[in-house]
């Protein structure tokens, strides 16, 4: 076998985000099915609109690779989502589950943020820069998400936790 | 059984990161050793002290809430570090090995960042503003950390991968 060098490194990685983008559209879908607040639900609606159009570019980098567009199972994304997972159930009657659900959505959002900030770095040393330029424009959307998602956390979601659970 | 609370969330996400802190410690040992640059091996020394001190302040934090220092499995670290074990098994003995661990340990971060800020958040949101406190010293650290790690990768680490796989 030959010795593997950042290329393949970087390619794994393409697969291995791709794998977990697809997830978290699943994902997606069902904690917005869960979230009480219309605010969350909102936010997760829009989050996921958006992760359709991340994985559409990631098509556009496999296209540029010239690889077919396959996943790697992913281990990581596959343990933080169970971890929001059983907060659905283990929550799924209280008044602190959307605030268990927003805390499981930063969780993706920033596994999802070292992964492209990695990505990017290493599209750039290997001198693919179109490559970088849609990896990058992902890094942007996850790390204003990720910000919203604070946000409403800390303006509305947590308050309300505790609010009912008096 | 009672309904649960935002008490209850926070609780079980103390449980988590200090399940969580003590898989990185092991993992780090790991990475620590398998790591070929002295550049990074120092790195990820360095975290490991400051882990521990980490550790030391949740078993503070169990004792501000008047319950016994106990972890709970966390799926999501489990497999974050599973994902670094990969690449220290397919990347053995490839230059590009230290680019792949920076990044596993970047990851690691990440969710480091995700969980304590949601722990800070309730945590004042609750009222317990020494826990707060002690929480956000942690988060101040793994921020740091993540950036310094950024600056290894882009400055040292990635450069190296490359330059010995061409």
């Amino acid at each position: 076998m030959p010795i593997k060098t950042l290329e393949d490194l970087f390619t794994d990685g393409v697969k291995d985000i791709y794998y977990a983008e697809r997830k978290i559209i699943a994902a997606l879908k069902k904690m917005s099915r869960g979230a009480k607040s219309q605010d969350l639900k909102a936010a997760f609606d829009k989050h996921l609109q958006e992760t359709e159009g991340q994985v559409e570019r990631l098509v556009q980098v496999f296209e540029l690779l010239g690889k077919p567009a396959r996943g790697k199972t992913c281990p990581a994304i596959d343990g933080i989502l169970e971890e929001g997972q059983e907060i659905m159930e283990e929550f799924k009657d209280s008044e602190a589950l959307d605030a268990g659900l927003l805390a499981a959505a930063q969780a993706v959002e920033h596994y999802e943020i070292a992964r492209y900030g990695t990505l990017k770095s290493w599209a750039m040393q290997l001198g693919k820069n179109d490559v970088a330029q849609l990896l990058e424009a992902t890094l942007l959307e996850e790390t204003n998400t990720d910000q919203a998602l604070t946000q409403l956390a800390e303006a509305k979601v947590n308050a309300k936790g505790k609010q009912k659970a008096a």
